[in-house]
């Protein structure tokens, strides 16, 4: 058998998630029929991270083993070949030993949050964006960001049907810049929580609004409980941007 | 009656062009409806540019005048309650006087096209691009370009159903550029012939193939026949980027 990393880009917005379920096309398991198809063999697709349904991703990653021997172009040209009909593409493939796995060999993954702050609705950018017309404070959702980096319980932003065995985890980087009329949210973490990131942008836009100062941010933390935060942010505006290994 | 100035952002997927026709939904034709249900008038709406069907406008310019009386903020809010159902958005308003003509007053117009050059197809940005796979030169691309700018007679990139008395027109920057996988195409100019910008692109891209030297492009345009330049790009790729006055 050999095994296959590949990295993966797709629109959310089509898909109840990355997850295979039993309704609903989603994204492993469209990649999965595609493998099929193209190999005569059913692999199971492991991927880094779950995306929910709307998630975006810039560079997912996953891998999955067949016994087909073939060079790492046929086999992303294969793919992308038989998902022609679905917002997916392979951008990569690459033949990797058995000890590489998507998911547990991540060393840190990476999110972009993307919010377009006018008063004019999206156009281009609908499914792309969270839009909020009011003007909030980057720079105060940025101060109040930095109580989350580092190594805590983060109870309050994770969502209650998260099935992680730990909430405590350690962020590494969440930073808020605005670039014209967007917001851009970053965050980076060997692992994150389900809904973690929605969760804190939810959070941040209290921030941004006046709504909330950042010792709010600090206190909701501490209270680690998820009705002590904010609510969860739309999907829409939500990208896996790239998995470090 | 007040003439009013508006910047309007549109997905121009959707709709049969800017311009108005017997059939289909048209972006001014949207507008003028959004005009009269918030106005209880009839107005024209005047562009500064005619977009073709999937041509996208970033900063597209059009005037119009009624004889109610309200604030800029109101007009732009209005429009936008009444396009809220169209990936139209109005981005600003502004009272101008009767001296203003969107089309006739603009003394420069700026247009961009996006190629997404890469292997894999595009997913987040299908029906915003356009997709070739094949690695194309865009030094060579850039450099054909040149041949182009300053006062030509455009007949060979020019529709053979274009509507403007002269194909004589002066190109005031016609630029090719690499970032990360897309290519972007921007030109500007007081004024464009029809299909003249998508003409460019195609003829362009087959220089960055390598099938045309930069002196094939010298020459297709000193032929003025449309038979001697390249094919048309598709519409997807073409946003009207800005007007200037």
């Amino acid at each position: 058998m050999t095994r296959w990393k590949i990295t993966i880009e797709y629109d959310g917005g089509p898909f109840v998630g990355w997850q295979r379920q039993a309704e609903g096309v989603s994204v492993q398991g469209s990649i999965e029929a595609a493998i099929e198809k193209f190999s005569q063999e059913k692999a199971t697709l492991y991927g880094a991270g779950r995306t929910d349904s709307g998630v975006h991703a810039l560079a997912q990653v996953a891998h999955f083993e067949i016994a087909k021997k073939v060079g790492a172009d046929t086999v992303r040209d294969a793919l992308n070949f038989h998902l022609k009909a679905l917002p997916i593409a392979i951008l990569s493939a690459e033949m990797v030993n058995n000890a590489f796995n998507a998911r547990v060999s991540a060393t840190a993954r990476h999110y972009r949050y993307r919010i377009l702050n006018r008063r004019s609705p999206a156009t281009l950018l609908i499914g792309r964006v969270w839009h909020l017309p009011q003007s909030l404070n980057v720079g105060a959702m940025h101060d109040a960001a930095q109580f989350l980096v580092g190594h805590h319980d983060f109870t309050s932003f994770r969502a209650t049907s998260c099935q992680s065995k730990s909430p405590i985890k350690t962020l590494d980087r969440l930073t808020v810049n605005r670039n014209a009329d967007e917001i851009i949210i970053e965050a980076s973490a060997r692992s994150f929580l389900h809904h973690q990131m929605r969760n804190f942008v939810g959070t941040l836009k209290l921030v941004g609004d006046g709504k909330w100062s950042r010792q709010d941010v600090k206190e909701a933390l501490d209270a680690k409980r998820r009705a002590a935060a904010g609510p969860t942010a739309p999907s829409d505006g939500l990208y896996l941007l790239r998995v470090d290994y």
